[in-house]
């Protein structure tokens, strides 16, 4: 009886740091070999480029680099071990995304992505001409059949690698992260693994780029479908998948298999994830960010403190007269629950200096939104400076419920270089904060029962100019991520006039979302890559 | 000998304004009829959704208003006249980029675009599936042959429909404009017409949609490549094209021929037709934007006035402590010369108000950028609060050099709604401020000729942290537009210590221009679609 040792590589490479992907990959290689015996070590879809390079593959010299990096590979990575790795590739005139082969020093072959997505964050067909073939490759006896992520999805390539005679499907993935996506994607890997009876393994890519982030839960699905193995979600790390042959078919051991995260969990983590990755990898100290005594802020507070610990947050709060008691209380008690640098900066001198600059220009004029906008500028203006002096880079504090309605004011609370919670419906930043409350006490209930408010006026209350959450955000995932019409929501229950006012806050806003801060991407529509839409735009809400 | 008149019409859809688009071809239709009394009238490349609908073609609404438009068209379009007209459309479970003939309240035939481009700010394989076959279709005895754009520049397609037996072939346009392209468009259309041996009547869109503007020139062109007709440029209107059938062949007669313009002339309607477009298409009043008394914003003023007239533009100068005396003489005399709204508001209030909240944050610290960002920031709010107030959008000032390196204060100085040189490099703003000032007097010759300055210290000078502009315009223009690398850059004769410093601006300032206004795109590598990069990014300058 043979077996084979395969050991997942579920790794974070950094976008376009060529020499460091491939000197942590040669790396990993070593450590598998060593701890684990490996016989065939997989790394994710574009490692050695990371997910996505996007127009850095425009430049002619990533294939420079690239081709330096396979042949430091090939010169160091251990002997007696297959490497199947992810790179970009400009063969022949058109450029592909491609697996490699490395072994003994000699690169053997490459298998070129056949099915290459074009929706959603997607644009592959932007640098990418679709490979044509299947790729089966003889290793220590087993057949190893080579698919790269859509090709998995779309399910051709599978059969057709099959036909060719694969024995085990390898698979590399940088498959980003939305809510439920974990678990549709296993759905897949087991739905797949089945229609061809062979075991398949996946190898996902881990950790934050920009707006997306890459949950890992790298997998190894039987020929009957069954998870026999799969990685930790969130964690970086080598996961070994132990083949044994059994009547002539290569059978995976069962191996540790990591458990499913509740959806609260799941999406925590993400932000969490995507937050501390960006931070870390453009090199900022920490973060400050305005601390208001509302949900938002306490919310990203906590996450922010999960991501960095709390030696390298800092919060401000910057109260206005129309700020409660119970605001400042909150945000004080938050800070001292945490343990993070907190400082209170009120923010009277500077509106007072503002207006009266420009009372001249306004006389006449009716007190408006204006007005509140200072307020909010004023406090975003003091966290750059924060920011620029301290190297601290300021954090974000919008959820998607806001964004969608654009309920936050360009330059006051929109400044910043990241969002945590873009991405999340209030109601979820809801749900967050209780289950975030579960684990340790990090947000006061105070701040989780009161009725939001963005205390920019007297007495004021979301619900003064929007509908309720509840309400808001179905209207809302009706129209973003269902793609549903004004007309079609209204069938669905929901009052006519609630609805076309939210519709065209939506349509009209575009022009505040094009200029936020990017933020993690935790639903399958996010206002980044995801959604395009034009800002002048002549569309009105109806059937 | 028998003859037959087709109307280019050179029109300004609204995108996502189906129906208003759908209403202006039926007056367009009628006033072609009667004015020139034409046989056939030709529209542009997805007319009645506008170009480009980004993802509002992912809304199934979308195809319930293409449909009732169309049939609201085939009611009320005159009849005895070819109506050969562009929009979106869902066939058998795809949507492509569709021409449509509609004779006699008919639709009677589309053809489907067969080349589809994904490539700079073009997206189109996120919507499209491809066409796979010619239209021909018998008008009035003359066999028309159709084609969209990109399917002229690829040039398969206009083979394929000469075998197919057009006599005439016909290309509906939405073709962008950049520096140069009306020369290379035309060039090829010569081309393209010479190879078939066939006239080409090439109908495009005009106006300005968010980043992109079209310029018009529709065209056409004999079977021997020599221009008949030229529509100008920067306006809608219906153009003429006579064809008389000589020996069996259908050839155009000579009509009017707009001269090509100056590269200036042609760089500087389309900042103005964009920035027109976009105010108007968008319901502002008007603009307002800070005059310095520095060249961007003087350029920026007059392009302004330009576009929307003086009446609905203000001009305000925000002095400091370092603003130059004669920069608040040159913003004051410009804005006498064209007669704008102009007010003076000092920041210095505000300034000081802000570095004494701050003063226990930063004991001890150095003055830095921190200092000089919080002046522009004052500025910042100051407009912002003009703009809300007062329904006027904000103008933003900033060159694409400046955009490129980052020198531009986010939430300060690159604040605003549009911006109408971003894509302009600095020498060609002094080229075009020179220009303009040939047309009549609009900007004071001392801005011109004094050193470029950001007046955010005592004595600075752009040329004290960034090379002398034309260098840094040439090196960027290498790294940018040209994809070369640093070390290709410097072997075409530049200071390696430039060049480098260069670079890394430009790869490390990519978070700032995320969250810049949109502006005209002029460039064939605008820092809009058309340059995709990640913010978190490990690639460093080198080979």
């Amino acid at each position: 009886m043979q077996d084979l040792t395969l050991v997942m590589a579920q790794l974070d490479p950094l976008v376009g740091d060529i020499p460091g992907n491939a000197d942590r990959a040669i790396e990993a290689v070593r450590e598998a070999r060593i701890e684990h015996g490996a016989d065939i070590v997989v790394f994710p879809e574009l490692y050695l480029s990371g997910y996505p390079p996007e127009d850095l593959l425009l430049r002619p010299s990533m294939e420079t680099r690239l081709r330096e990096a396979r042949a430091r590979m090939a010169a160091k990575v251990a002997r007696d071990v297959l490497v199947v790795i992810g790179y970009p590739g400009r063969r022949e005139g058109s450029t592909y995304n491609l697996a490699g082969l490395l072994y003994n020093g000699e690169w053997l072959d490459e298998y070129a992505k056949q099915v290459l997505p074009n929706y959603q964050v997607f644009d592959e067909r932007r640098y990418f001409a679709t490979g044509e073939r299947s790729l089966v490759i003889d290793h220590k006896g087993a057949k190893l059949g080579l698919l790269i992520c859509e090709d998995l999805w779309d399910g051709g390539p599978v059969k057709a690698v099959r036909d060719a005679g694969a024995e085990i499907l390898i698979t590399l993935n940088a498959s980003p992260y939305h809510q439920d996506k974990p678990g549709e994607r296993l759905r897949l890997l087991e739905q797949r693994a089945a229609e061809v009876n062979l075991p398949v393994v996946y190898v996902n890519t881990i950790g934050g780029q920009d707006e997306l982030v890459f949950d890992g839960g790298s997998a190894c699905v039987d020929g009957d479908g069954r998870i026999r193995v799969l990685a930790p979600y969130w964690q970086a790390g080598l996961m070994p998948v132990q083949f044994v042959q059994e009547n002539s078919r290569w059978v995976p051991q069962e191996g540790e298999i990591e458990p499913q995260e509740e959806p609260e969990e799941s999406l925590y983590c993400a932000l969490v994830s995507g937050l501390r990755d960006y931070v870390n990898k453009s090199g900022f100290d920490g973060v400050v960010l305005g601390l208001s005594g509302g949900i938002d802020s306490a919310l990203s507070l906590a996450i922010a403190v999960d991501a960095l610990g709390p030696q390298r947050v800092h919060a401000v709060m910057m109260p206005y007269r129309y700020t409660a008691d119970i605001s400042r209380e909150d945000a004080a008690e938050q800070a001292r629950l945490l343990g993070v640098d907190y400082q209170v900066l009120p923010i009277e001198p500077m509106v007072d200096a503002f207006m009266e600059t420009l009372a001249d220009t306004f006389a006449g004029t009716e007190r408006d939104t204006t007005e509140e906008n200072l307020q909010s500028r004023c406090r975003g203006v003091l966290l750059m400076a924060i920011s620029n002096k301290k190297g601290l880079m300021v954090l974000t504090t919008g959820n998607k419920s806001e964004m969608a309605v654009g309920y936050a004011t360009l330059y006051g609370d929109m400044v910043g270089g990241f969002n945590a919670i873009k991405d999340v419906y209030k109601s979820w930043v809801y749900r967050l904060a209780r289950w975030r409350n579960t684990q340790s006490p990090a947000i006061p209930e105070r701040v989780i029962e009161r009725p939001p408010s963005a205390e920019l006026a007297p007495e004021q209350k979301d619900s003064d100019s929007l509908p309720e959450y509840d309400v808001l955000d179905a209207i809302l995932m009706r129209y973003i991520e269902g793609d549903m019409s004004a007309e079609a929501i209204i069938d669905t229950g929901f009052d006519r006039e609630d609805v076309y006012k939210v519709v065209k806050l939506v349509d009209r806003c575009e022009y505040k979302r094009r200029q936020a801060p990017v933020g993690v991407r935790v639903t399958p529509r996010g206002f980044g890559r995801d959604r395009r839409y034009p800002i002048v735009n002549g569309w009105q809400p109806g059937e």
